[in-house]
């Protein structure tokens, strides 16, 4: 069943908490128009008891002398029991680099339009923080993918990513091509402008826009999705999560990054091997009581109304 | 790991049969370029003690008083320890849909090219069945769905597919409208020609062809793929195979079938059900030794030799 | 220049009218709710002296007694000087077939939402028409295919289409066989579901669904779409609008038919040839003033606002 | 007719040369394997008493001494009354850069597999060479953009293309922004990984790997084609090539360029405007006897084979 497999998180919350939240972390994208909202939400907890921890860059938005804890972003997950993330997509995956090996849930907040990672509006963030805190809330657990880049036998860089692992040319690269192993089995060569490896929640964001399908949350699969592939062929592939997935620049070529999460990069010399394997630990993000997945899909890619 | 779900089968294979093979069933397409590796294929068990069973259209091809044993196609997987299907894609469809509800294993050799379910070809026939005989093998385990037609609250028709089902227009009818559930959960008014859910192996058949995405063999997800969808935004969902799909005709219509592995087909009517789960059992297809999936893949949509 | 071969078309209308209107037939789609506007357009025309045809269905909305001209829908065209439609994009393309080889220019007003070839809203109809009758407009000069289907020699069926001819099968029918054609010369055997030959005023209706790029209306050229072709290589082709188009069905098949701009149907049977050119004349539509199709597009499409 | 655009070259051969060649220049991919066909040629010329001209890397090819004419690249073209190039898609495309504006044609001879522009093999070299100079030959005219950047009112770049002019992003760039007019109307911001603006010749390169369609190379028209558009519903414009068309950056960035046929890249500031318009000379391209467009189509695409 679709839900049961994202419902019953009430029992590990308990564990967790003995249901109580004392402490929550904010964390917002710095523009101005965020201050209304967050001396709102401060107010709110205050009157709750509840102590706020800010990451430097939203207390800066506060001005100074706001008077309230402040500490560096990647601080933040381990001093809190809960963190409410005010922005979009993007300040929400920049966040959940963070929060790896931490069992902090997320709760987010769009300031503007509907996200997939931030269902929340800024209407629904009181009404539904009251339900969280009173353990009435289910949480999706998202997959991330652990990916490492090796340079002849040792390992470069290593990270973290909820959406998407992407190796991608530069503007003026041709074709590149990246020879793909799945558990060790040869899958492809693929010359393309890139190749996207994604998560689930990965498959509404760049992968999508790459012609890949839409994959729903909990599905434990990964996307493997060629970019502008030179044969035409050469369709997304959608594997279990449970594989290690390599991949291999065959090809001189001065100009080729790969991207983790659209956010971070790191430039690739030929023969470095590209090593993605599933997290071993997942992303709780706290959903908006009422809402489900396919309604924030029929929003986002303008489906129409439901009858 | 990719692999280790799909091995490890040599345990079910000896409880069932204290590794005997005492009789073989075997089908082929009906055509006349089928006889001399029918007799082949009889002479070779024979030489080793095996008893063949053929169905009626097979004992034809032979021609009158061949003296083998021959029954009707559905009696088949009942008599025999391990079917051997000579033909294509489609012959082993229609074989499939015998098996339901019986653990007899499929091997599937093809007459003419590759096929994805048909992977042994002519020359590796007698090789691979040497191997299957002494129990050095492997199955793949294929999801089927179990599918119902609804009609005014009466079941009017059953069937269980390998591949996919498919609502699909006439070809006067104009766009049609289907409604979809899954777990009882609205997702969308699909407006199209046809909707087709697929399982992982049919992701290679129609569905591909459709615009979808290509599932591994053994993952646990189903696609629900709109076919040319008036929405453009309308794109393959994947989803776990665990839920329950239901789709309801909204539009009257005077032309709408729902075809099932597109072989057998049931017409429809205003507000008809169709709801769709995975079957209780699944299909063993005997895997070819030496061939993976990608190579498969790579070899029927022309990627290109392996490095 | 884009706008240079779309304008331009006073010198055609003053030849042909003298710069005056005398009589406008009117052609609503047959609902209820059409009626109000029907209404006030009859005043808005008897207060300025021209004279109104209906079509029957059309008086019908009126109800009995109404004392309105009415005729046969076929006989508007050539007793009026411009025919206004009422309805939607379906509307418009059955009044389009009855004015071949006419050049009454049409004037198509949309009663929900925007269409691509019924770009006038209610609100605009008045205005609109005050400036076509002062003969400030333009005129998109729209081809049209002439469709002939050929049987053991015989000709036993032609139309002409705005939109498409579309070669498609029944709902059990497999994939059908297409041999194609262009001035004579092979050009492939599609293996589909179906084939589009599409105008440019086509390109957004069904061979968009299908896959299709969108042409500017004025493009001298066609397009030939398979509709999921087996080939996944068998991409959208444009080519010149001079050309002969031949499409020969090679596979017997009980279940395949031609329809014509999605409306009329006719069965074909293995070997008819399905033949198609440019048609002689062309549709002339009344553009709505300070609309054009850029706008049309990302209205219809949803791209979003202008800068 | 699709034939009569393409044939009729006759006269412009005959006005030009009174029919006879005397000189030919020959341009080869600058690879060892090259040498004994371009020994071969060389002498096959000189039994003709034909004088060949060598661009310097070719007659780097038959080592030092060889004592045949040479002379640097862009010098070839005023100095002959044809050129051959010896290499694939991509030596042809750079040789066309340097025929702007000369109307000596040019014959494509693929050293490797078949390609869109160099369609005669190795094999059909001296019969297709033989027919070409008695004149038995038909040119394809191929219609080339004139690309031109603006910076700040001022021209800071300008080029002549045959296959396309891409603007992309660079690979740590996330989504670009470009506002975009065809005769000075609106048509979208498309926010996307870049744009593609191709000719009908490159229907077939980069533009096909995004999801273009294939443009007939005779057929008046352009393609503006997204890349990875983040609107799923941008599809691509095919519009005819009469227009102008500029696109501007609209979004600070710092890693963009504009790219020429693959070849050549202008780096990109926010406020640039790139103008594109049909050049006023047209490549000729000499086509191969006995092959027609369709059939390049099949071999390249691997549709299968003519009935």
């Amino acid at each position: 069943m679709l839900l049961a497999r994202r419902r019953g998180t009430g029992a590990w919350w308990a564990d967790r908490k003995g249901g109580s939240v004392n402490k929550i972390g904010i964390i917002a994208k710095p523009r101005p128009d965020a201050k209304p909202l967050l001396e709102d939400l401060l107010k709110w907890l205050e009157a709750r008891g509840i102590e706020p921890v800010l990451d430097l860059d939203t207390g800066a938005i506060l001005g100074a002398g706001s008077g309230y804890n402040t500490c560096i972003k990647s601080s933040v997950p381990e001093m809190v029991d809960l963190i409410v993330v005010l922005g979009g997509d993007g300040t929400l995956l920049s966040v959940a680099r963070l929060v790896e090996g931490k069992d902090v849930p997320i709760l987010g907040v769009n300031l503007g339009s509907l996200g997939f990672l931030t269902e929340v509006t800024v209407a629904e963030l009181f009404p539904v923080l009251e339900e969280v805190l009173a353990g009435n809330f289910t949480v999706s657990e998202r997959v991330r993918l652990h990916c490492q880049v090796h340079r002849q036998g040792e390992r470069i860089a290593q990270a973290v990513v909820l959406n998407d692992v992407v190796i991608n040319k530069g503007a003026l690269a041709r074709i590149i091509e990246m020879e793909t192993y799945v558990d060790g089995i040869y899958v492809n060569t693929f010359r393309a402008d890139g190749l996207i490896i994604a998560t689930p929640t990965g498959s509404t964001a760049y992968s999508l826009a790459a012609g890949g399908p839409i994959l729903y949350p909990n599905l434990e699969a990964l996307i493997i999705n060629p970019i502008c592939p030179f044969t035409l062929t050469n369709r997304p592939l959608v594997i279990p999560d449970s594989v290690k997935i390599q991949v291999i620049l065959i090809k001189e070529n001065e100009d080729v990054l790969v991207t983790l999460d659209g956010q971070v990069g790191v430039a690739l010399r030929y023969r470095d091997v590209i090593e993605i394997r599933k997290s071993e630990t997942r992303l709780r993000l706290i959903e908006c009581p009422g809402k489900n997945y396919f309604e924030i899909l029929r929003t986002k890619l303008k489906w129409g109304d439901a009858p």
